[in-house]
């Protein structure tokens, strides 16, 4: 007998493995927040002694989902302003709204905004917002695993004066969590029409020097296409090319407006694209070209964004919507099969967050993984695991969240934070947020 | 002080009246199955004394959805047949099961539908399938308001050897279930690809006869256009106009493949057009023009159609679903807006049954009506409504789902069958189904 912290028992695993096998009656052996044997309940039970047994036996386990590209802050923005050209709002309502927040206020609405994602499945994700020192806090005491960066604007944010200033916060933090276990942070300029080229470059640099990746909004629009040709005479993919920022370890959110050159080159790069279809369709920006990236080779994973253009952050939604939307988009019933999704939201996520530790449960892989409750209607019956992931199941079905070994959402109860205490506190935001938004 | 059976308290009740208006605090005074009274709280209080008190201060009440075009027995087969071209998902997987599809089967099946609509938030559907005595025995035994009706095909059915059979069995249908309080039954010709201009005849003069209402499958693809100018020399809209068919109380599912005459022509007949966007997607059957179809005046209700082509039966999911997709389509973020696609689910959805006691809750219309818990993450923080509802709720916040007045789902419970004997039956049809779907 060996020995280990837990054994995980369920009545299936979908491991996400290479052969993406699915196993019965199965269990996870789990130390030290990492997985150390995976196979039939019942072996496991006689080979590892653990200090406590997780009976799941009427649930589906999987990897933990990736939410490849969100602002968690923006959840107390939800409802605020929807159905509106997107300029107006932008600017009549979102803008304004953000010129006047708090570590505090970002800390409350971020810490809401993981604890949909936990409730919903979710175990790490890539945050962009300002502030970005009081989202890590957040995200450590939710228990989430989370790549940030501090959103760098050629213009003040509530947070930075300067775009200086905001990567001075990017060094400081990248510095304060070096060799965290779950938050590491990145360079995170927002895009290439808020930022200048002289801005890029020095997010260049940075990352270079402090080996770390890169992050930013590409391609969200032909209008952001047409911006960037008027001012800069390329269009975004090449302008970013020419500046160097393709060379780092990268992460692109959006890429609606791309070319297939433009795809190919950044399958070169070796760049990942996080495909937002929510957001896309709901700020009607356009549908991204996923099948072809994805027949081109290019690793593309899944992203939520913020609340405000969601209004959701649930990977289960997205998964779902790719899946349709794409064979809408080919005409083809065919396109984007369920397993194909699925991939996206686990093994891609996990290339787009740059941490092979996450997006499989195998041996040597983080303890991170989703229980789901399958007899809930819609669960039934259960003919084929991926097809129920992707287009039956909502996410809240989600009984228990695991972040490296520890369980960090059971049964309603979030186990590192006081939520009843936090929805008081969101609930008191309302005055605020209404005047803010020049509603009230 | 007035006398009433149940007193039902809510934090809020968004009441799809008129004015759309949402009341905080608020009550509903219902007795015999029909909303009595309706206002706040205290008023309500000092007004009525009630037999039961339901005390749901926590919670969001607003009127129970209506699923205009489902198959619920085809649940079964969730997950079963998934990403296949449209000729070998159906003849390869649907069509082998459901020529082996039995009263029984259909039941469990329809049942396990119903579980899921009503645990969604869902109390009223039109259903069309085969053995529909047996859909309607589960719709009883669910509590489910249900508009059914058997499938009429130019070909041999399991349950109906020829379409006469079927309009037979309708006929018996409307006999047994005349004058009930929640079921109702329509005459439903499948579509115009699989039946002819004499069994449509005959449907008209059935429907006419009895003074019932026709629902059927229309204008779902180009390739049903094509083969019906082909057959008739006619587009289908015309078709169908031709024989009489929009004449009478007639509500029309997916409609999407139709031009702007052909919207005319179904507003001037009163038509219902039943959007079902999740399935027309996932067929990659194309988008229905559905803000042309408002704009001009028509009535658009929505539908999950079958487990097979969705495969969820929420009115939440696809009420989203509708309003993000016709921002893309139109490339115009406040197409669809939030209020736009909770109408559809409701008002339009009670024209689409015709029923006029469903779609608000109003003093005289039935007590169907659901209750979500709006302390679920991405249901804070609370600004709007209408904007929670449709982009942020999945309907698995529904924690009391209550059907005139009768409480048929609380809590994860349901009242009037045993939902885990349901789930057993279920899983044991399993090795039928597979071997009929040619699987195993």
């Amino acid at each position: 007998m060996h020995h280990c912290q837990t054994l995980l028992q369920a009545a299936r695993i979908v491991t996400q493995d290479a052969q993406r096998r699915v196993l019965s009656n199965a269990a996870l052996a789990i130390d030290q927040g990492i997985i150390v044997d995976i196979g039939p309940s019942a072996e496991l039970s006689s080979r590892w002694q653990a200090d406590s047994c997780l009976h799941l036996e009427d649930r589906l386990v999987l990897p933990g989902l990736v939410n490849a590209h969100t602002h968690a802050a923006m959840t107390i923005l939800r409802g605020l302003a929807d159905d509106m050209p997107l300029m107006d709002w932008l600017q009549q309502r979102i803008f304004p709204v953000e010129q006047r927040l708090t570590p505090r206020l970002v800390r409350l609405g971020s810490l809401l905004g993981f604890a949909e994602m936990l409730r919903t499945g979710i175990t790490a994700c890539t945050d962009m917002y300002i502030f970005e020192n009081a989202v890590l806090e957040a995200a450590d005491q939710a228990g989430i695993r989370c790549l940030a960066g501090e959103g760098v604007f050629a213009f003040p944010s509530a947070a930075c004066a300067q775009p200086s200033a905001a990567l001075t916060v990017t060094r400081e933090l990248a510095a304060q969590y070096q060799g965290h276990e779950r938050l590491r942070v990145a360079v995170m300029p927002h895009s290439v029409y808020t930022t200048t080229p002289e801005i890029l470059a020095a997010c260049r640099d940075l990352a270079q020097e402090l080996n770390l990746p890169l992050h930013m909004h590409l391609s969200e629009t032909q209008e952001e296409t047409r911006l960037c040709q008027e001012a800069h005479g390329r269009r975004p993919v090449d302008y970013c090319h020419n500046l160097g920022l393709l060379d780092l370890p990268c992460s692109l959110a959006h890429v609606v407006d791309v070319n297939s050159a433009e795809v190919a080159t950044l399958r070169q790069h070796g760049v990942v694209v996080v495909h937002n279809p929510s957001s896309n369709m709901k700020l009607a920006s356009g549908t991204a070209p996923v099948t072809e990236m994805l027949e081109q080779g290019l690793t593309v994973a899944l992203g939520t964004d913020g609340a405000a253009s969601n209004n959701r952050l649930s990977v289960f939604t997205e998964m779902r919507r790719a899946a349709l939307l794409h064979k809408l988009r080919t005409a083809n019933p065919v396109s984007m099969p369920a397993q194909a999704a699925l991939d996206m939201a686990t093994l891609a996520g996990a290339a787009a967050l740059g941490d092979a530790r996450l997006g499989s449960l195998e041996k040597g892989k983080a303890a991170d993984c989703v229980a789901l409750d399958i007899s809930e209607p819609n669960m039934l019956p259960l003919h084929n695991e991926a097809s129920q992931l992707v287009y039956a199941a909502t996410g809240m079905e989600t009984r228990l969240t695991m972040v490296g070994g520890e369980i960090v959402y059971q049964d309603g109860r979030f186990t590192r934070f006081d939520y009843p205490a936090l929805c008081a506190e969101i609930c008191d935001l309302r005055a605020f947020l209404w005047r803010a938004a020049g509603l009230a």
